[in-house]
C-alpha cells in the first residue's frame, strides 16, 4: 500500500440554507478544497461522495455525486456514491484513501454533503429513521417505553412525557439510555456532560465554519430545555445543511506538485457494530486498537481529536474508547479541562457535532477538515500549538442500540 | 496491487417477490455464494453492498448493508453501502476488489440487491427518476417533446401519444433516441434489435435464475407492443426483485483454502460519462480501452460477455464499444449469429437485463455470477465451451443523455 497525503480541505459554514441546493453547497466545499490544495478540478482522477438523506429529502438517489460534480464541470472520472448514515463522509474518505493506496488513482476527492432543512418537517425527520433498521422500529419503540420507566425512577424531568420513539429524539433516547447506564456504573454526572457541551460551544465560537458561534456556560447548558434526561438541548447536535471536502493524493503526487503542507494518512479503518461472537466490547475500543496498530502509534501520541459527539455523552464515551483516558473516567477527564483548548488533548476544537453542526453526510469530512487545518497551523484563535498527530472518530447509524458503522482516521503533519 | 480472485457467486432467481423482504433475498444470494466458495460467513472480512432504490421503496437508507447482513448473523466487519444507479452492484464489486488488491482485506463480499415490486406503483416508478438529475427533469421533458416530433417524421406507431417523460418509459426514450440515431447513421434495422432480444430470450430459457424463461422468435419480438419506437416490450428490461453476490479474495487466500476453481479479476474499472474536454466519445469506448490496458488483453481475446442491455439497443451499442465488432456494425454482427450461444462471442448468455431481469442494484453482480459460472464450466445447457476470458459491462444512471456510471470487469479462468 502506498502512502497517502491530504493536501487540501474545504467546507461551507454549516447551518440552515433553505434557499440553496446541494449543488451549490457541494461546489463551495470542493472549490475551497481545490484552492487549499492548489490544484485544478481537472486534476482530479476520482471522487468518492458521501451523503445520507438526499433520497428522502429530494428524491435524488443513485448518482448523487455525479449530479453535483457534473454541475461544477467535473465529469468522466470514477465517482463512487457511498452511505454509512452519519459516517457517510468518512466512508467516502476511506474509499478515496484506499483507491490511492492501491495505486488506482494519484489524486482523488472525498466529499460529504447534506441538505436537511426543508419546509416539510415530517419528511425531514424521516431521514433519521432511515439510519436505523426500519423494520426493527416496532421493537425499538418497546425499548423506549422501558426507558421511560427507568427515567421516572431516576427522577428525570421529562419522564413519561411520551417523547419516546419520536424520530430524531429517538436517537437522543439511545444516547441518553447509554448515558444513564454510564452514570449508574461510573458515577458520571450530568454536570460533566454540560462541561463537555459548554467546552464545544466555546470552541465553536472561535470557528467561522460553525453553525453556532456563541459561547455557553455550564449553567446555561444545564438550564436549557431537556431533550432526554440527562441530555439538554445544547448537548445534542442540531439539524444542519452543509458540505465538506478533502483532496487526497499519493506521496509522489504531493512531491510532484510541490505541496508545501501535506498531511499524511497514518490509518483509516472502518467497522460495524457488535462482534460476530457477540462480545460486549464497544466498537470504539475494538476499532481504535486497529487504527493505532495500523498507524504504529498509541493514544498517548495523539495531540488532538475530533470525535462523534452527536451528543455530549458520545464525546465522553469516545474519549474513553479512543484510549485518551481509562474506561469510566471520561467524565472526570472532561472536568479536568484535558479536552479543552490548551488542555492535554483538545477534543472537538471545531465545536463538534453539538455546535459546529451535524449535516449527517458531511460531518466526517468536516472533522477531517478541522484536523488538517490544525496540523497545518491554520486555526487562528483555536489553534492547538505543536500538533503533529490527530485522530478523527465518526460513527453512523444504529441497529437496535449498536452503532452500525464507525470510521477512525489518524493524520500526521508531514512537513 | 495484489491479484484478486472470485471464488464463489450466488443469486436468487430474479422475479416478482411481493411477499419477501430485502433481508430474505440478500440472505439467499449470500448463502449461495458462500456455499459456492466453500467458506463460512464468519470468514468474511468486509462487505460492499450495492442497492439503488430501497430508500424510496421502503425508507431504508444509510445502513442498508448492515441491516441485511446483521439479519443473517454477519456483524463487526467493515460494510460499505454504495450506489451508482443500475451500476450499483458492480460498483460494490469494484470496492471489494480494491480493498483486497490494496491488502486491506483477504476475503470480502460484494452484494447487489433490489426490491422494486410493491403495491404502490407510483412510488415504484419514482425509483427510476432517482437515477437521473431530478432537477434537470424539466429540461429533460422538453427534450422528450422534441423526440416525439422526430418519431413522427420516421413514421413511428407511438408518435405523439404523449408517453414521453413518464417515469420508466423515459429511460426507454433515451435508449430509443440513441437507437434511432444509430439507425439513421449506420442503417441499423429494427429487425436487428429484435434478433438481439430474441437471442436473449432464448438464452434465458436455459437459465434457471432468469426472470423470464420462455424463448421468443424474432417475429414475436417485433409484433409485441411498442414501448418507444423502435423498441418493443421484449427489447426492454422488466421491473424485478432479486439479489446476487460474489466472494472475492486474495490469490494467497484462495491457495490457502484450496479453492479448486478460482477466477481471476484481470481488470475492474469505473468511470462516469462525458469527458472533461467534452469529447463526443461514448463512455464505453473510453472505458473498455482502459479495461483492456489493465488486463493486458484485447477484445479479440474475450470469449464471452455480459453487457448492459437495459434495452436491446444497449447491447448492440456496447458490442461495438467493447470492440467486439467495428463501430456501426453492431446490427449486422448480431444478425450474423456471432453473439448467440455457439457464435464467435456469445453475449448475455444469462438472458441479459432484457430477460434474466434487471433488479437495478443487483444486476452488476448477477452479470459477474453468470461469467464466473461460465468460466467454471457450470452452465449446463447454456455453457460456452472452452471459455477462458470474460467481460462484464454494467452502466448506471443518466444525466441528460449521458451515462452517469459504468463499470467494466474482465475475468479469467485461473485453474
Amino acid at each position: 500500500m502506498r502512502e497517502v497525503h491530504v493536501i487540501g480541505v474545504g467546507m461551507t459554514r454549516f447551518g440552515k440554507y433553505l434557499e440553496r441546493n446541494m449543488k451549490s453547497l457541494a461546489e463551495e466545499a470542493v472549490t475551497n478544497a481545490l484552492e487549499h490544495a492548489a490544484i485544478d478540478r481537472g486534476d482530479l482522477e476520482a471522487a468518492w461522495v458521501g451523503n445520507a438523506a438526499q433520497g428522502i429529502v429530494t428524491g435524488q438517489e443513485g448518482i448523487r455525486g455525479q449530479v453535483v460534480l457534473r454541475a461544477m464541470g467535473i465529469g468522466a472520472i470514477p465517482v463512487m456514491n457511498v452511505e454509512n448514515a452519519c459516517a457517510s463522509a468518512s466512508s467516502a474518505f476511506y474509499g478515496a484513501w484506499m483507491g490511492i493506496a492501491c495505486g488506482m488513482y494519484d489524486v482523488a476527492l472525498a466529499l460529504g454533503m447534506e441538505k436537511l432543512f426543508m419546509e416539510d418537517k415530517k419528511k425531514m425527520f424521516q431521514t433519521f429513521w432511515a439510519s436505523t433498521d426500519v423494520e426493527l422500529m416496532q421493537a425499538f419503540k418497546a425499548m423506549m417505553e422501558e426507558q421511560e420507566k427507568q427515567k421516572k425512577e431516576m427522577g428525570a424531568k421529562d419522564a413519561g412525557k411520551g417523547g419516546a420513539g419520536k424520530s430524531r429524539s429517538a436517537f437522543m433516547d439511545i444516547y441518553s439510555l447509554a448515558a444513564r447506564n454510564h452514570m449508574k456504573k461510573y458515577g458520571t454526572t450530568q454536570k460533566q456532560l454540560a462541561i463537555i457541551s459548554a467546552k464545544n460551544h466555546y470552541h465553536s465560537s472561535l470557528n467561522p465554519y460553525a453553525q453556532y458561534q456563541k459561547d455557553m456556560t455550564v449553567e446555561e447548558v444545564l438550564s436549557a430545555p431537556e431533550v432526554s434526561y440527562p441530555l439538554t438541548r445544547p448537548m445534542c447536535s442540531p439539524v444542519g445543511d452543509g458540505a465538506a471536502a478533502a483532496i487526497l493524493c499519493s506521496e509522489e503526487y504531493a512531491k510532484k506538485i510541490g505541496a508545501t503542507k501535506p498531511v499524511k494518512v497514518r490509518a483509516c479503518v472502518l467497522a460495524s457494530g457488535r462482534d460476530r461472537d457477540l462480545d460486549e466490547e464497544d466498537i470504539g475500543n475494538r476499532l481504535s486498537r486497529k487504527a493505532y496498530e495500523m498507524a504504529g502509534v498509541g493514544p498517548e501520541d495523539i495531540n488532538l481529536a475530533e470525535v462523534h459527539d452527536a451528543t455530549a455523552f458520545g464525546e465522553l464515551l469516545q474519549t474513553e474508547c479512543m484510549g485518551f483516558c481509562p474506561e469510566g473516567e471520561g467524565g472526570p477527564f472532561a472536568e479536568s479541562g484535558a479536552t479543552k483548548l490548551g488542555g492535554k488533548i483538545p477534543v472537538n476544537t471545531s465545536g463538534g457535532l453539538e455546535s459546529r453542526g451535524h449535516p449527517i453526510g458531511a460531518t466526517g469530512t468536516a472533522q477531517l477538515a478541522e484536523l488538517v487545518w490544525q496540523l497545518r497551523g491554520e486555526c487562528d484563535k483555536r489553534q492547538v500549538e505543536g500538533a503533529r498527530l490527530a485522530l478523527a472518530e465518526n460513527g453512523g447509524g444504529n441497529i437496535g442500540i449498536e452503532e452500525a458503522a464507525m470510521v477512525i482516521t489518524i493524520l500526521e503533519k508531514a512537513f
